[in-house]
């Protein structure tokens, strides 16, 4: 019998070689062996295409294997299977596209791109008859991807609530926790390096609505892009807002959700209050978990480190064994699913729950006023809570479930009442119907 | 371009019409557009093997479909793919051979069949080159074997900690949430249909040590056996150790443990404290979870129903879309991997940790002698409480890490001393290190 070790190696380009990178070739070497075995044939590295040569890397590896033309080691003859690292729409797009043309097998982590453009990357795949994996785009280290489209293939998935965002669950992990504003926890979050010195992407939802839309893609067989999403990011949740959701015994959190609804979808992320019961709510500090409902498996959650080198490069080393052994085998993996062609409902349409809390005057006929908007729009109330007096004085309103126009309409009419003198925080409600 | 529902349908068997085979029988109709989509071409049911014709069984099938004779369905030219919801030795292992060696894909759900002899199984598989999966067998709706022999697949696991018995979990979570002791929790569950008339398996740990086996072997590439499982179930957990756990901040569990050690694995299901920050400590009632330890991905969990119905079905439908789409193209999942073949410690050489509770004498010298016994034994004390005097003192002693052996000769060792009046409770501690 052939040994795994005497099989013809199969040659992997790696593309970009910075943390995730550098552990991908950390984790080549250290697991040589144990990949060998799993794969059935050594795991080879052809290149390792890099911006600038010369860099300091503290990597055990030939300096030979760098380049800095990229377009050139996706073409080699040598190579089986190209690894993506380097983000961006640009040149990791054509850098893609021209290997799996060539049938050439990619892994990307790029969440970007996929979110932005997938359909064409599915195109090149399926032109190629290549794999195309990319479990380390969402969610770091958690297997969702492959459970998604793979083990709930059988099933109807109804709704995925997702924590996709590391940065932004510690902001709002520490303003839970401790009562800090949101700057209070950015600064900390930025000195401890969960934050970059831009947290534009993190913060205002970027980087949580690009995974939204490959979640929802997979969940429910329809392509869906960033642009489909509806995005609101936690840069205005305040310590005001998290208290509110304290005393409703809540927490907030910036959820990505996608829902199958009627003959559509709905994609979105904002922050939100869930019940502290949720498993969702014990998703602390840095942590990323997704939560899937589907009609027969009914609630799972996946939970695990959705950022970092070593965790992202684990979920690219598992994707590069799956396209090996299909490399090896003649076999192609699943390719895009996207059948159901379902359409992505605006915001609008999406039924949700708002959480509203209003500054208003302590005279009678409040309340009335306020009820009566909440019903001109067909609105119903769910709790009112009354608190303080004089010039403290507030309403805490809870909704039943509405389209998010008519809640909208609600807010808007709220503000121009006259004894409401602030509509001081609206957030929704997810995680209980 | 010809539509997916043109193509020849792939024909299935299914062996047992129980809670789960009616399930799938029900999935299959209600999703069949779907199936057909996201396979490639329609999934039909070839024919449905029970053991008594006529039974009453709401189903919207053809009758003629049934049939008391597995053997004959299973051998039938125009049967592409089993699945098996039988359960038990035989004859589902003489089916599951002849159809595997036949060239047939495998669907099976049958935990106790995989841990007695899964060798047998993963042979015949590879001699006919066809497909086994198992995916229903462990954690129910779960993806957790995928994600273990497939996502984690270029990782390094060290550690697999699962609440993978359904019935127990909401036993303890009963005792810990409303006090109640063993017998109490366990008429509730029988009474709310949790537990089965005879509890046995569930109660006595054969069920979760059976999962045990399954999740070592996929885990650490080692064949692993249900005999290899140390096994202890929680009829003896009482609600004074559920109260002492308690006072520690902990939760008793029963936990399935497999973890890589030295040169080897040990594999175990016991009830142990966990704290209650861990999040294994949250999951409540009958929810099962899996919580996974990598050396790149760092920690994982898995969470979900693990029993019933439509949970199973779900999975088993998932793996059938898998064996379907390797059956249309000829390929073949991930086959059996056993390549490590670590050795399976015995319980004596697992490091673990105790939590003591002894009733002793009041008098001095007590915790001398005590202090004395655990380090004849090389074992040291983490914390010791003393509670209580006269009749009514006892002591609280809480171990760091030493071998089960060590541990086990302490207590026999304290229970002969004269200062103490009984050894109260042992229970290991899991889930900080």
């Amino acid at each position: 019998m052939t040994s795994a070790a005497d099989v013809r190696p199969l040659r992997v380009a790696l593309l970009g070689c910075g943390t995730v990178g550098s552990e991908v070739v950390r984790l080549l070497h250290s697991t040589a062996d144990d990949l060998t075995a799993r794969v059935g044939a050594p795991l080879e590295l052809a290149g390792i295409a890099v911006r600038r040569l010369g860099k300091r890397r503290d990597l055990d590896v030939d300096e030979a294997l760098f380049t800095t033309d990229a377009a050139a080691l996706v073409a080699r003859d040598d190579v089986d299977i190209v690894v993506e690292v380097i983000g961006g729409l640009e040149p990791a797009r054509s850098l893609i596209v021209s290997a799996l043309r060539a049938g050439k097998g990619v892994v990307t982590a790029n969440k970007a791109l996929l979110a932005e453009d997938g359909a064409t990357l599915h195109a090149a795949a399926l032109e190629g008859g290549a794999d195309l994996y990319y479990e380390a785009s969402t969610a770091g280290a958690i297997p969702i991807l492959r459970p998604l489209r793979e083990s709930l293939v059988g099933d109807d998935v109804s709704r995925v609530i997702g924590i996709v965002n590391g940065t932004t669950n510690y902001i709002l992990t520490r303003m839970d926790e401790l009562g800090m504003g949101f700057q209070e926890a950015l600064d900390e979050a930025t000195a401890l390096g969960y934050a970059e010195a831009d947290p534009t992407a993190d913060v205002e939802g970027f980087d949580a609505a690009a995974k939204a839309a490959i979640l929802a893609g997979l969940a429910f067989h329809t392509r869906v892009t960033a642009a489909d999403v509806h995005r609101e990011g936690i840069a205005d949740v305040t310590a005001a807002d998290v208290a509110s959701a304290k005393a409703m015994d809540c927490v907030v959190k910036l959820l990505a959700i996608a829902e199958r609804d009627g003959g559509g979808v709905s994609v979105r992320v904002h922050p939100a209050m869930i019940p502290r019961s949720h498993p969702l709510a014990s998703v602390r500090e840095a942590y990323n978990a997704v939560f899937v409902e589907a009609a027969a498996a009914g609630q799972l959650m996946f939970y695990g480190r959705g950022a970092g080198g070593a965790p992202t490069a684990s979920a690219v080393l598992g994707d590069l064994v799956a396209v090996a052994r299909n490399t090896l085998s003649g076999a192609r993996g699943a390719g895009e699913s996207s059948y159901a062609d379902l359409r992505v409902q605006p915001m609008g349409e999406v039924v949700t729950r708002y959480h509203i809390s209003l500054d208003v005057a302590d005279k009678a006929g409040v309340l009335a006023a306020v009820a009566n908007t909440f019903s001109a729009h067909d609105v119903s109330i769910r709790t009112v809570r009354q608190e303080g007096h004089g010039d403290d004085a507030s309403l805490v309103v809870v909704t039943h479930t509405a389209t998010d126009a008519a809640l909208q309409a609600v807010v808007e009419e709220l503000r121009g009442l006259d004894v409401v003198r602030d509509v001081a925080s609206v957030m929704r409600v997810e995680g209980q119907r």
